[in-house]
């Protein structure tokens, strides 16, 4: 007996709802709602090798509206992923595979984490960049080494949030050919009916974008689906959006077209109907024999990839260096072998030039050296390539060039910092995209997406305090500092200046999985004098920047630009008499890393500790304690210059030594 | 001499200039290309009274594009406000009127501040939405008291946003033919030429969202833009985008149409050239008594507002009980007398009741109680009415009602809080919205801008930790409690049960000035008892909950649903003979407002303390101090159910007694 695409299709539909039900949480609705052109689309189109889930050039599939999970966990499943019946068992339970959301490194397949709406159609146009610029620099001639399709599925949730806009109105301007969205037209949110809400005419509004825009295609009819899918993939020129017409909750016969069946399981009672509807006589996680038979991609995806593997065979012949770099960049994911060695030398130059300078414009430097190692980095901005300072002499934007290296993102900060993730996810890129430290906050979902996902993106902040100056509070951050640093797995640094700022981003790049945020000044700062020691040390996070004899009596902590007032105000101290030790402290997550008897030979219990930063005070108590005292921020900034302003809050040699002194007495 | 508005919109430019090149910071070329259209809306269209900047019927002005910041003080010098010339000189200096970008607060007339690009439309369209409510609770018959325009300025940069897509796209479906938004439509952002980032069809866009757009006005041409805001007004069942073309830095023979001229002073050269071109004779800051006479908008503001306070005189005595009301919420903007009384005795019946409940049901009923006081509370919610439990009995969808009270947002959490803003700022509204506390990062910067303008707006927060169970990682909060906390001016509250979460109402609401984060459990919890004095004393922010006899030999601090666990595990560790207070701290910046003898009375030096919070630890440092410890979050959470979560992560009576007995040894 031949296995129908619906019955295919049912299977999904029976997996979710009983998944589901045995979990009593999740989202029934999408799955069964979107079951069909997900049939048609995986068990016809998609290119992919269940066996390795790993192979470079698979097409990429992303489930925009993760509360579906369920349908991408059936697909995994019956495609022959390794994703057992007894992980969709044990959906939403802990350690399972199935979490509640798709998540990446949990499940073989899962390409990224996707629930906060909006974020996976634009880690799908980051995926989808990421094919056309790694083509761009690797396929030659009759070798297309990269040459696969990125597919989204999205809902009125995906369309509504505001990085839809932000990621889509790119991907049209960089003319995205090889990205395809299918919408989930079913005309309900959790709401309710979308009417009351949600009017957008949206092919007109993804035409205004540039789009290919396929509309009113039936969801639920599998010639429709097939003919929207081959059309999109002609047209290599715009990015295409397949408008499906679809039933939420198909196959319910009393939920269906109803939020009822949007975000809360079945029920029993209701599932037995569904059972009746779809004719399925199967119990419950049983899929028969010969459906399973229909659903098995892996001898289809084998046969796929070791074609792949014999082009790339032939390539690696003619193009060895080529090749060779592929393989370090997209397949094995390494930095070369030198990498830290001529690190080493740039930060050593860095420190024996003693350069003043705004650590922005360190930045741009060690951008300039490490990209000239690393081709795999992709930098950008949004739209503040000047100020950012991420510009560099070989950087070549990649809607004038197919195999530039960097990103025009526009105005756009949660786009691009989602689009970075989707990038880094892909593989063969290690980007980085840079806005003003206070635009952190637009992106801060996609920043804390990154951290989730141990993505390797690396964000870049400049305009780090009111330092910043004459724009205002507006511009000025404070809490954001805090923000960052308590992010599990981000790794923030604020360096003091040219020297630290250069091993930064050296961390940055080293660092085994997961994003980092640096963060720079506007304005100028001092470069220190270092011993070999303390050079070394940078990477811990946290040293002894200037010492005195014996046990210290106080110790001040700095980061960023006010480590060279810590400095300052330790020589008036000392002339004073006081001994004072001065630590930077550049990434408190690495020093938080450190071994307890490196923290304690920094910061001895009992010494009285004032922190100098000019953000919110109160991330430092963990540090001082609450015996010790914080020169920073607890109110907004305001608008006036740079130095006017540090002088006002209190960011002086005077304010330091008094605070000090009251400290000690 | 008659001065025509060409030589009008030139003061704008030379004042914009002037004031630019003497802060030595600035951005020129947004005021010199929209200066003709400012001038043709100011001097021909806004119906304003500079003697009176709160008139209530006024027309609002937003420009969404901030860093043209000089445009608008020019126009608030020139129509006759309170921004004297000598303002102007100063300019981006501390402590002038004249901030880098424009700041609510410190310059009569500005009505949003702006800088952060798209979130002024969203608060234009707030102000709409406002407009129209309360046109349709307040407007009988012939007498149409609320009636006025809401324009804005908006510029490439806000179009890229994302919040203007969630934003626009609402207005559209919520019909505000009153809001009338021009496109700076000059081809130029920061890093160049547009075409290389962003080539929307933006008209086309704003027709998908069912706007009235009128293209290709020359913004630069008094009649097209005469006719053009003629038709906008005449359009009243749609927004209206009025697409202007413009020359950025009109007027700059060197600098025009170039990004030259976007960020940076022109330079005294270049200036000489523009007095050149503009045919402009006067000096520095001299503007022509006939100039100013031509701008003077005191006497036609004046004559206008007398005529709408005789139309309200009418009014009155038509309506004298709603005219009672329009006085109390839109002209005074007071709450009832008898608040107070009636909320303190809803929350002794709170107490009384002893209900236990998730604090999402508490906040419901408490909502429902506020709301049958306060005519003013317009609620919402992010698409999770059901989720967040913000709707009800008297709820009505203003998209239905056009006197509704509850704002149906759709999936658009920073556009939802952007639009509160605008509400509460217009006046009349206290605005409530709600969304899970992760996606509080969606509209992350919204919730700063409020507190920076201390705009009434509160922001309802549910499912506020691990505890909400199977959605897993991507919706368990972990470091956005601090993150709120660490805002200056906003006040979070996380109340314990029932009784805590309909005190954390009443504060929010009778805060003088600024906004309130209100975060809530999905989770049911235990409701405590409580003595009158203990009744009183949440209002304080932390306060004994339970006490031992004598001085502590240690302090559980609990929040939210770790209240009940903390007083659990004290039970417990009294049963073992150790003295423990349980203090229960439902604000901690309420708390930190208290005087130091009370705080120090709650909190003694000396005591050991372990806070417990299933949020991010670090946070609490501030309060137990490095010999404290934390029962709390430094990683991601896990899917599974609740329950599961909290144990897996620690939250036991088990694991607190063990940590507090570590910590008494």
């Amino acid at each position: 007996m031949s296995v129908s695409t619906q019955v295919a299709a049912n299977a999904i539909r029976m997996l979710a709802v009983e998944a589901i039900q045995k979990a009593k949480s999740g989202h029934p609705g999408a799955p069964m709602g979107m079951a069909d052109i997900a049939t048609v689309l995986w068990q016809q189109f998609l290119q992919h090798n269940p066996a390795n889930p790993n192979w470079a050039n698979r097409d990429r599939f992303v489930l925009s509206n993760g509360h579906a999970s369920m349908l991408q966990y059936a697909l995994l499943h019956l495609s022959g992923y390794d994703l057992p019946i007894e992980e969709l068992k044990q959906f939403r339970q802990l350690h399972s595979k199935t979490p509640g959301h798709p998540e990446y490194g949990y499940t073989a397949g899962v390409e990224t984490t996707t629930g906060p709406l909006g974020a996976g159609i634009a880690n799908a146009v980051g995926m989808a960049i990421a094919e056309k610029t790694l083509a761009g620099q690797f396929n030659r001639d009759d070798f297309d080494i990269v040459d696969h399709f990125t597919y989204c599925f999205l809902g009125d949730g995906c369309l509504m949030e505001g990085i839809s806009h932000e990621a889509c109105s790119l991907a049209g301007t960089l003319k995205l050919g090889k990205l395809i969205a299918f919408w989930d037209d079913n005309g309900i949110s959790i709401d309710g009916h979308v009417e009351g809400w949600f009017t957008d005419n949206t092919p007109m509004r993804f035409e205004s974008y540039g789009w290919h825009v396929i509309k009113g295609v039936d969801g639920h009819d599998e010639a429709a689906l097939q003919a929207a899918i081959k059309e999109a993939q002609s047209v290599t020129d715009k990015p295409t959006l397949i408008c499906c017409k679809t039933v939420i909750g198909f196959g319910s016969p009393n939920k269906s077209g109803s939020h009822d069946c949007h975000g809360a399981p079945l029920g029993d009672d209701e599932i037995a109907e569904v059972r009746k509807q779809l004719n399925w006589s199967h119990g419950p996680f049983e899929v028969p024999e010969d459906i399973y038979a229909k659903w098995d991609a892996k001898e289809k995806g084998n046969s796929a990839e070791q074609q792949w593997e014999a082009k790339f065979a032939e390539y690696a012949v003619a193009y060895p260096q080529l090749a060779a770099e592929f393989e370090r960049r997209v397949i094995k994911q390494q930095m070369p072998a030198d990498l830290n060695e001529k690190a080493d030398t740039y930060i050593h130059q860095c420190q024996a030039d003693m350069k003043d300078m705004a650590t922005r414009k360190a930045s741009q430097n060690a951008i300039g050296f490490f990209a000239g190692q690393l081709p795999e980095i992709i930098g950008g901005s949004a739209d503040l390539a000047g100020s950012n300072l991420t510009l560099w002499p070989e950087a070549k934007g990649i809607q004038d060039d197919a195999a530039g290296n960097y990103v025009f993102y526009g105005v756009r900060e949660f786009g691009m910092s989602a689009i970075m993730n989707g990038i880094a996810l892909h593989g063969g890129f290690v980007p980085f995209g840079a806005t003003f430290l206070m635009f952190m906050e637009y992106a801060r979902n996609a920043v804390r997406m990154a951290s989730l996902m141990k993505a390797k993106s690396i964000f870049v902040y400049t305009h780090d305090s009111i330092g910043q100056g004459e724009d205002g509070p507006t511009h000025q951050p404070i809490e954001q500092l805090a923000n960052l640093r308590l992010t599990p797995n981000l790794t923030t640094w604020r360096p003091c200046d040219a020297v630290e700022a250069a091993e930064a981003w050296r961390q940055a790049l080293v660092k085994e999985a997961g994003p980092s945020a640096l963060v720079f000044t506007r304005q100028g700062t001092r470069t220190m004098a270092r011993s070999e020691s303390q050079l070394a040390d940078i990477a811990k996070g946290g040293y002894v920047l200037k010492d005195c004899a014996g046990t210290p009596q106080l110790v001040l902590i700095g980061t960023g630009s006010e480590v060279a007032l810590a400095v300052d105000a330790a020589a008036k101290l000392a002339d004073n008499g006081v001994a004072v030790r001065v630590v930077s402290m550049p990434s408190t997550e690495q020093f938080d890393a450190q071994d307890a008897a490196y923290k304690q030979s920094l910061l001895p219990a009992g010494v009285p500790k004032l922190a100098i930063e000019a953000a919110h005070t109160d991330f430092w108590y963990k540090y001082v304690g609450i015996d010790g005292d914080v020169v920073g921020m607890q109110t907004f900034g305001e608008s006036a210059p740079g130095g006017v302003l540090l002088e006002h809050f209190g960011f002086t040699v005077e304010n330091v030594v008094a605070k000090a002194t009251a400290l000690l007495n």
